[in-house]
C-alpha cells in the first residue's frame, strides 16, 4: 500500500464544507466519488483542514491508501476528469505512511478577503466580505500584531469546540489592500472605485473558526466599532463574548499547508528553503 | 411619464445572456420580473449590450419609462431587494426622453481575462479564460496596437451578425498583468504562482463577439501560435477566417457605458472632466 497526497483547489460556495455529511452535498463526498470512480472500489481519504460551509481553498490537503500502479503525480489529473469544475486537485505525491494531514506538524496559511464598496458587486465578492464602511488598514494592522505568537485563544473559538488545549501560535499576520477599478474610472457615474483589503493568518494550527473570528474582529476594529486596544484585552480574557462576531465565511480562503517533513526533504533537494516567517510576520 | 437609467452589474456565470429568450433564465428577464414586482404592473425595459451567454458586467445600462413616484436614484435600492444576489442595480438615475441606451452616443469600456497557470484553480477562473501556456504580454501588446483606431472590423465579427455597416472606431486597447500567489509563495508544491492577464478595450461600438475574438486572435499572438504581423492582416483581409477563435464567454465583462451626453451634464457639474482616452490607449 502506498500513501498518496492531495492538493486540493475549491469554490466552497455550493459545498457544505471539506466533511461528509447527511444534509448536502461536500468536499470529501465529491473527492471520494472521484477516487471510486476512478480506483473502481471505496477508497477511504483523510482531510487536513475540515473548512466549513462556504469556505474556499487554494490548497487543502487529502490522503489515502492504495494498491494501484497510477503513478502518484498523476493521480491529479486522473481525478480532475471526474470531478465538478469547483473541485481540483492541483498536486498529487507520495508520502511516507507516518505521514498524517492533521498530525504531522505543519504551518497552515488562511487569508481572508474584504470588500470595501458601497454597493456588493457580483463580480467583486464572490469570495469577499463585503462591507460598506470605510475601513481602516492600519488600525486593523496594529490591533493584529498583538495576535502573533504563542497564546490561549480561547476567545477567538466558537463555544461548539470540544478541543481543550486552546494554545496556538500564530506566526504572522499581514494585511494587505488592493484598489478595484469602478466606473468612476471612467469618469462614470456608478461604483466608485472599490478596495480589496485581505488578512494573511499563518499558524502552527487553528481552533474552530478562529480565522474567521479574528477576521471579524479586526473588521470592527477596522470600521471604528471597535477600540485596536480591545483585541490585546479580549485575547487576554479568554472569553469568546470579548472578540468580535464570526465574520462570513465566504471570504475565508485556505491557501495552503506546509508540513515541516517536506521542508527536511525540500533540504535535500533543489528546492529553496523555507523562510522564516515569524520574522517577517508583523505589520509594524 | 419619466425614463429612468439603471446600471447593473452581474455575474453571467448562471445566466442564457442578457436578452430575454425561452431557453433559459437571463439578467433582462429577472430585471423585468423585479420591476414588476416593485411597481406591481408589467413594465419593458431596453438595455444597452446584449451580453452573451456567461459574461459578466460590472456596468450594463437599461432604461425604462415609468409614472411611478419613486426617486430616480431609489430604484436601485429597491429593486436589489427583489433581485438575485449575482445580479445588482448599482447606480439609477432620470434621464431625458431622448436618452437611447443603444443609439445615444457612447464608448463601452470591455474587459477580457486570462488566467496563466499550470492547473485550473476554482477561485481564480470563475471570471477568466484559462490558458496552459505562458503567453507573452509584449507581444499581444505590439498586435493590439494595429487594431486601434477606425477600420471595418468584418474579420472580427461572428458570422451570424446582420449588422452591414462593420466600421467602428477602438479607442484603446490596454493590457495589464498582474501576479497571482499560488502555493510556491509558501514554498509548498501545488500551484505556482500564476498570472492575471487582463486586456481592456474600449470604443465606440462592437460587432457580435467583436471583443471575445480580439481576445481569442490576441492569446493566439501571446502563446506563440500567430505572429503578430498577422492581426494587421487579418483586419485588412476582412475575413473571418483570418483572425483568431472566439474567446470563450467567461473571461468578459462589460465594464461599463459612458455617453457623450453625460459628458455634457457632467461640464455643467462638479464632476471631473473626460479624458481624451484614445491618447491614453496605446501600449508602445
Amino acid at each position: 500500500m502506498r500513501r498518496i497526497r492531495l492538493r486540493v483547489a475549491y469554490d466552497g460556495t455550493e459545498y457544505h464544507g471539506w466533511q461528509v455529511q447527511e444534509n448536502g452535498i461536500t468536499v470529501e463526498q465529491v473527492l471520494v466519488e472521484a477516487l471510486g470512480s476512478l480506483l473502481k472500489q471505496k477508497t477511504e481519504i483523510i482531510g487536513a483542514s475540515r473548512t466549513d460551509a462556504g469556505v474556499h481553498a487554494l490548497g487543502n490537503v487529502a490522503v489515502f491508501d492504495t494498491d494501484s500502479r497510477i503513478p502518484p503525480e498523476k493521480f491529479a489529473l486522473a481525478l480532475n476528469r471526474y470531478l465538478p469544475a469547483d473541485v481540483r486537485v492541483v498536486y498529487s505525491d507520495e508520502v511516507s505512511r507516518s505521514f498524517h494531514p492533521r498530525y504531522s506538524e505543519s504551518v497552515k496559511y488562511y487569508e481572508y478577503t474584504i470588500l470595501e464598496s458601497p454597493v456588493e458587486i457580483p463580480v467583486w465578492s464572490r469570495y469577499a466580505h463585503h462591507v460598506y464602511r470605510p475601513v481602516d488598514v492600519e488600525r486593523m494592522r496594529r490591533a493584529a500584531d498583538v495576535l502573533i505568537g504563542t497564546h490561549d485563544f480561547s476567545a477567538f473559538c466558537s463555544a461548539g469546540s470540544q478541543v481543550k488545549d486552546k494554545v496556538r501560535t500564530i506566526h504572522g499576520i499581514r494585511i494587505e489592500e488592493e484598489a478595484l477599478a469602478g466606473h468612476a474610472r471612467y469618469g462614470l457615474p456608478g461604483i466608485s472605485d472599490g478596495r480589496r483589503v485581505r488578512i494573511r493568518v499563518w499558524g502552527n494550527g487553528f481552533l474552530y473558526n478562529m480565522v474567521r473570528i479574528i477576521s471579524g474582529t479586526l473588521i470592527e476594529v477596522g470600521t471604528g466599532c471597535r477600540l485596536a486596544e480591545s483585541v490585546s484585552a479580549a485575547l487576554e480574557s479568554g472569553e469568546r463574548s470579548q472578540a468580535g462576531p464570526t465574520a462570513p465565511p465566504r471570504g475565508l480562503m485556505l491557501l495552503g499547508i506546509r508540513y515541516v517533513q517536506d521542508e527536511e526533504d525540500f533540504c535535500r533537494t533543489d528546492i529553496r528553503p523555507v523562510r522564516k516567517e515569524g520574522e517577517l510576520g508583523k505589520n509594524s
